[in-house]
């Protein structure tokens, strides 16, 4: 069975604008990489209900897994649980488990649970909550979309929670050859060597440190001895 | 007139993968809110044909300007450039002042101008070329799509020469009010401020930092002197 096939949806005017730089998308990429899943397509768009419906609508469709970051706090910008339960069509409310959490939550902390932390437990029906073990309000999966906060300790942690619930694929693993040649200068020799390696895939990612220019060359699949091997090979070729 | 909207596409395997950490969306994004053009949306796709295509067509309809970032360099995995041929329905050929660039830049360092290298010539037709300040394989436009290099050092000295030639809008001002304080704590105020201001966009960001939670509260607009005044007034109002 190939992999599953996964897509991310950073939401926030924050990041669009150039406020905060998002971390969580790198993060998921590595996770999901190291747990056998595909990330395929990363979108960001603004705190807009339309946008994230769309998107949303969109990706469920395409991906088998949608992994969200942001907007599920309780300020009057967070609209994201509003947005996925617009797009599954089904309706929302304070949730019973949600309300006990947090008022437990709150009541350990001597903290009123007002109606701002109350909006917190506006959850879709039909979801099931995801755990937040740094500071309570949770996210919420519906169906193939996983609803989790954007500060990063948090989103960290839930997807965590998240993946552990995932069946694990087959690992994608990599090998790099680090070059202080251009890509140019290599090039149709890596081509013609990822011709004959049709099993595995070969990128090839120019740098630039301290002005001069490098290439890493990149080859991936499943299996360790396969990717050693090639890499042998690729250094020969590469050599001669 | 509203400012110009613009959406930024990212392609590349190694974002997907983790195994590369982009940096170009977070400089766009502070580049294009400078220059006042708002950031709408943003992307990040594989190095798959068929997905640069569908990208590069939804996000050309849908927005002003489209920025994209990888994919133009000599090696078989680049494929950005004939992508967005097949996006506009344009051949696309080695195109004689890019190879006239290209081979006066490795006849100067003595370099063969070889096949692979002459790959960085192949411009779609109708597209005007970006100047490659510090690598001379240019970039190029075709309508409102600007194809850039994805190596962050190229990707931003292009994207300066592209902006110079893009009217400026009016840039986006932003004042932060800090708070050691949850959003739970603050939502409700913060929402009737809001509701107040219904011209100035207002966003609240938590974080967390040494193990304590707190909030920043940002206040955006174009009016310096009007974002002073509801700075110094949300102030006032959170004191009381």
């Amino acid at each position: 069975m190939p992999n599953q096939t996964a897509a991310m949806l950073v939401i926030g005017d924050e990041i669009l604008s150039g406020r905060t730089r998002d971390s969580n998308m790198h993060h998921l990429a590595l996770a999901l990489t190291e747990h056998g899943l595909a990330l395929t397509e990363a979108r960001v768009v603004a705190d807009d209900h339309a946008a994230i419906v769309a998107a949303i609508n969109e990706l469920r469709a395409k991906y088998d897994h949608v992994f969200t970051s942001g907007g599920i706090g309780p300020t009057h910008d967070d609209i994201t649980a509003d947005a996925v339960a617009a797009a599954f069509g089904v309706a929302i409310t304070h949730r019973a488990d949600a309300m006990a959490l947090l008022q437990a939550h709150y009541d350990r902390q001597g903290l009123p649970f007002n109606e701002a932390r109350q909006r917190m437990a506006r959850i879709p029906d039909t979801a099931t909550l995801i755990d937040n073990p740094v500071s309570v309000a949770p996210g919420f999966t519906v169906r193939n979309v996983h609803v989790m906060a954007g500060v990063p300790r948090i989103f960290e942690a839930m997807l965590a929670g998240v993946l552990s619930g995932i069946t694990h694929g087959v690992p994608l693993l990599s090998r790099t050859l680090r070059l202080e040649r251009g890509e140019g200068d290599i090039a149709t020799t890596f081509a013609a060597f990822a011709a004959e390696h049709p099993d595995l895939q070969m990128g090839s990612y120019p740098f630039n440190s301290n002005g001069s220019f490098g290439t890493n060359l990149v080859i991936r699949g499943t299996d360790a001895a396969r990717l050693d091997a090639a890499l042998a090979a690729l250094e020969a070729r590469l050599a001669s």
